[in-house]
């Protein structure tokens, strides 16, 4: 009997902690209906924390009859007017993806990213991210996300309603938030979202200036750079030294310019 | 790339030769749209054969609706007027049900049934079954299958749309075929659904002719032998040796009779 309390309560003090941790962001969806349904999904899962990014309708009476008993998540929700706002403060994001993409990094499972994140959520914030319903998420919205995930489905037919793909991967947390309750050793100090934002906008200027990259005609250089840096997960401290060592470039071509 | 198009064929072959196995039974659906939303989340994940126990309307067009491109499901699906006849057949069912009642058998996770539902369907065809959206599954129901599954839930709110429950479930199913796509040996020649049902019709049938069981006050008996049976899967050979014992008693029963 003690030995089963002791571990309830160890997966409702470390699991429920990290679940507190995870926010779900759906890009664009179209229809207030799968929001509602998106949110009881993610509360039959112990997750709350929904985030809307320019949603076509939002609050409507919709939503709140498909979301049942999880209007709460729905009170909550933030709704934001682009991705990046949403991840702000965020150690790792997932994005949903069907398609595999020339320049994808290694696709995860569900059950891979949700032990990935899992981890992460032990230091911070976890985002699941989640295009819109007719065309997923947009290149420039997987760019910000460090982690493409896909749900192995029926190639034939692969289409998953946006509350179900919502249902699967919040179910997969709670799991891995089960299996793996003990807190993750914070042994790595990553950088949150806003920090390695900086980074990219501070990289893409020098590179800009420099004339290392055309801003009219970028080709895949920044998605590279982008894939690098996000498979390699930056830290804090990194994320000082990249930028340290792009000012003190920056100032070299200064003084070189200024020699020539 | 020979070794992934093998590994690729091997899914295809046994792995949707499994997968065409499974049966997905619905149970009183209230609502024609979470049929829709079923058949359309079992299409994702590679299943097609739905049975539909009494739904309250059915066909109707918000089915369609929410079916999207599974129409072909929903045009497929058997309608039965109860779930002995959508189980006919069957060499496993698998209950849903969210609450733990005093005569469970031991209670699965959907990871842990979906393992034992393809093992099974290397050998014949295996059932998911599903309560109706307000009440679930009733006894009658869950005694007419031999394993049940609880899907782990917020226990705050464990209230999952029906289909999100069966996409969940299907993902499961879809996961094992892909890790387990090799076919099950066929040491086990398991009794089809019908014939265990006439093993317990008969059964009760003696039980009440000895006097054994008071059929206006069975107890828990039935249930008790019911859930010994189901947890043991009986094979064709141990209802045929059953059956003849039970005959071999009454025939002993009838000449004692004679005798005193």
């Amino acid at each position: 009997m003690l030995r089963k309390a002791a571990k309830t309560w160890h997966f409702s003090m470390n699991g429920q902690r990290s679940l507190a941790r995870v926010r779900v962001v759906l890009c664009r969806p179209s229809h207030p209906g799968n929001i509602g349904a998106a949110a009881r999904a993610m509360k039959t899962m112990g997750l709350s924390r929904l985030y809307l990014v320019r949603p076509r309708a939002f609050p409507h009476p919709d939503a709140d009859a498909r979301a049942a008993a999880a209007t709460d998540v729905l009170n909550n929700a933030i709704v934001c007017d682009g991705l990046a706002p949403a991840l702000e403060g965020t150690l790792l994001a997932a994005a949903m993806t069907a398609r595999r993409r020339e320049l994808t990094l290694t696709v995860r499972t569900p059950r891979e990213a949700a032990s990935e994140l899992l981890a992460a959520a032990g230091m911070g914030d976890v985002a699941l991210v989640f295009g819109s319903e007719s065309s997923g998420l947009d290149n420039t919205e997987l760019a910000l996300c460090q982690i493409p995930v896909t749900i192995p489905a029926n190639p034939e037919y692969a289409s998953l309603n946006l509350a179900n793909a919502v249902q699967i991967l919040s179910y997969e947390l709670r799991l891995a938030a089960q299996d793996a309750p003990l807190p993750v050793a914070a042994d790595q100090n990553l950088a949150p979202f806003e920090d390695v934002e900086r980074f990219h906008a501070h990289l893409e200027q020098v590179m800009t200036d420099s004339g290392f990259l055309d801003p009219h005609h970028p080709g895949r250089l920044i998605a590279r750079l982008r894939r690098l840096f996000g498979r390699a997960r930056l830290e804090r401290e990194e994320v000082n030294i990249l930028r340290g060592l792009l000012n003190s470039l920056t100032k070299k071509v200064d003084r070189n310019t200024r020699v020539f």
